[in-house]
């Protein structure tokens, strides 16, 4: 019996059905009426997923461009910020703000775990002098959900000058997250997230404030200046050569992701999310690392006795399920089962079915009983957040 | 009778139906067996694209952002630096490097012509301290090709020192370019040119001299740093998250511009031009604008008593062929026609007898028999150079 293919990983992600039919299109021109048509309707549903009024910008690049995006458009030489480090994509974060000159001061926080809120209240008082406050939404490699609100508020607070920006590649369009009743000033996404795209589109939108600030920003920037892309945005252009492919996707795709829908692809992805962290502690007897889990991305532990690389492998080559390993210290010791894009209830049960098959091949018994149990009960469990 | 729609830009181009194909296919893990064989099946024949023994590197951003990525990987701030600006994107590097705080002379060229080597070499003699020289192998505004190898040659003799830059986004694979013969240091292409895949990647390839400058070059980097992806890439895999759905676009068309197929391709493009420009001349009585026309895109001189921008416009929206307008002050006085990507001899020369039927619908009048003559003769020219 071979298995169909399941991506499950938190990004790239299966792509919606209306995506791939964009993509096997013959390409068209980016100076035509078609294109500015379909560049329009981008522009103008992007800003219902961000919850803002501000505009929200497409750029070519990676989610790590658009936090590039994010440092050189509002920041200058030597500004001191604050950075939570709490897993790979943080720490990413605080080498870029390093490496273009900026005075990092980390928060660090233990994998796996949330910010506490009042260590970031103390943190913030020992740097009054940061310019901005920078964290994930959802920290990707470890499947941990900050509390980005309450952070934005205390904030607001002790250096109300500072500009909060957020890294919600893995969390935007599948927590709730709203820019601007939130008062976040940069927000950051990714194409291979929930919009259920391929890699290669960031996505970002700036408050007023950070608007404010990119226009004496002294931070180098070309390819990434928001200040041009904004100038040909407002004449139905985009600056650079316009990513025809990728933003004729996104328009096929955006109304899965607003308005009527969008909240019920949020409640989808905390359905998947609830459901694989129920039955793997119920039938694998496996837990749950994060101590915040997001409803993005779940980290399940593995077994001391085994080798979680050695899992993850035999789960794609004998089951072609891909999820992922753990990062750096974490790597073999929990594996990362992705909620975001097109997945069906078939694709999230039988994921969580057949990696209790890959752990009963390396001795891990369960009893097959049980996997059948799993699978009418995570299907059950789906019925009340079907795919909007 | 309606007309199949033919994309006559000079980027992007009609995709080949292998790249179609695998674009609708559904989306893998970059963290796969599958996706490992296919980054390092294109990283082994990228190389011979730009002819050179380098290593080729893929990053997800437009040309320009391969243009800036030149720079920020080479040069440090006050660096000088000599730019040819012959045309748009000419202009761009300039104003790139100025927005890095580079010193930068211009040696402008009239546009449409092609770099005067006397003029270039006294422009050298005058810049003694620059540490690198921009140029575009063909300058896309004006579908104009410069002299690259002669030019490469004298800045070596007056300027050993500096690196020379290539900006041969429009150029390579259509146009004869050896990078290691030629001497170049940096040679940077796009992916919505001649590798009739959709925009969004950049190809660059350094020399050891580049990158010799890159371990000292201070200008700050980190998602177009070259030195991040070339740890990745002796690793298998890239820095950031994988373009993996054009770099499997990219695999299957490499094919095509590789090997065996390499000069027939740059053939098929010099065909595809020089049909064009000489069934343009007798036929319809427009006039070759560039001195010295690129293989890869023509440049028509629009009669002076007829629009352009509606010659465009009504070939587009009547006739369904996109075909550029001029830009700046020759927006209206020429129109560019594209010889890249997956071109069929019909589509060239359809182009060609439906510019014609639009030239007769706006009044200026060409005998019907002669679009007949044109279409024969157009045709039996392309016999010569097949797509490979």
């Amino acid at each position: 019996m071979t298995h169909p293919y399941r991506l499950m990983a938190p990004g790239p992600v299966p792509l919606a059905p209306e995506v791939l039919k964009a993509l096997s299109e013959p390409m068209i021109h980016h100076r035509t009426p078609e294109f500015d048509q379909i560049l329009s309707r981008v522009l103008k549903a992007l800003p219902d997923v961000f919850q803002t009024h501000q505009r929200v910008f497409v750029q070519s690049c990676t989610g790590s461009g658009g936090m590039e995006s994010a440092l050189v458009n509002c920041l200058s030489h030597n500004d001191e910020i604050a950075v939570v480090v709490s897993g790979k994509f943080g720490e990413r974060w605080a080498k870029m703000a390093d490496a273009y000159g900026l005075i990092v001061h980390s928060l660090n926080v233990d994998w796996g775990h949330a910010v506490d809120i009042r260590q970031f209240e103390a943190f913030l008082n020992a740097h009054p002098r940061v310019r901005a406050v920078l964290t994930q939404a959802c920290e990707t490699s470890t499947a941990t959900l900050h509390p980005v609100r309450e952070m934005s508020e205390i904030t607001r607070q002790i250096v109300p000058e500072a500009l909060v920006m957020v890294d919600a590649i893995t969390a935007l369009g599948a927590t709730p997250l709203s820019m601007d009743e939130w008062k976040l000033d940069v927000v950051i996404a990714g194409s291979q997230k929930a919009f259920m795209i391929p890699t290669g589109l960031s996505l970002i939108s700036l408050s007023q404030r950070a608007w404010q600030a990119a226009q004496s920003a002294r931070l180098p920037r070309f390819y990434l200046d928001l200040r041009k892309e904004q100038t040909s945005n407002q004449k139905g252009e985009t600056f650079f050569s316009s990513n025809v492919a990728l933003i004729k996707a996104l328009d096929r795709v955006l109304p899965r992701l607003t308005g009527a829908n969008r909240l019920g692809q949020i409640a989808r992805c905390d359905g998947l999310a609830t459901m694989t962290r129920k039955m793997a502690e119920r039938y694998l007897g496996l837990a749950t690392y994060s101590k915040s889990p997001s409803p993005s991305v779940t980290a399940l532990v593995v077994p001391s006795q085994i080798d979680g690389t050695l899992v993850r492998k035999n789960l794609e080559a004998k089951y072609n399920v891909t999820v992922m390993d753990g990062q750096d210290h974490l790597k073999g010791k929990i594996l990362r089962i992705g909620h975001l894009g097109y997945i069906t209830d078939d694709d999230a049960v039988q994921t969580l079915v057949l990696l209790g098959k890959t752990l009963c091949d390396l001795n891990y018994n369960i009893p097959l009983d049980d996997l059948g149990a799993l699978e009418r009960e995570g299907r059950d469990l789906l019925k009340a957040t079907p795919m909007p």
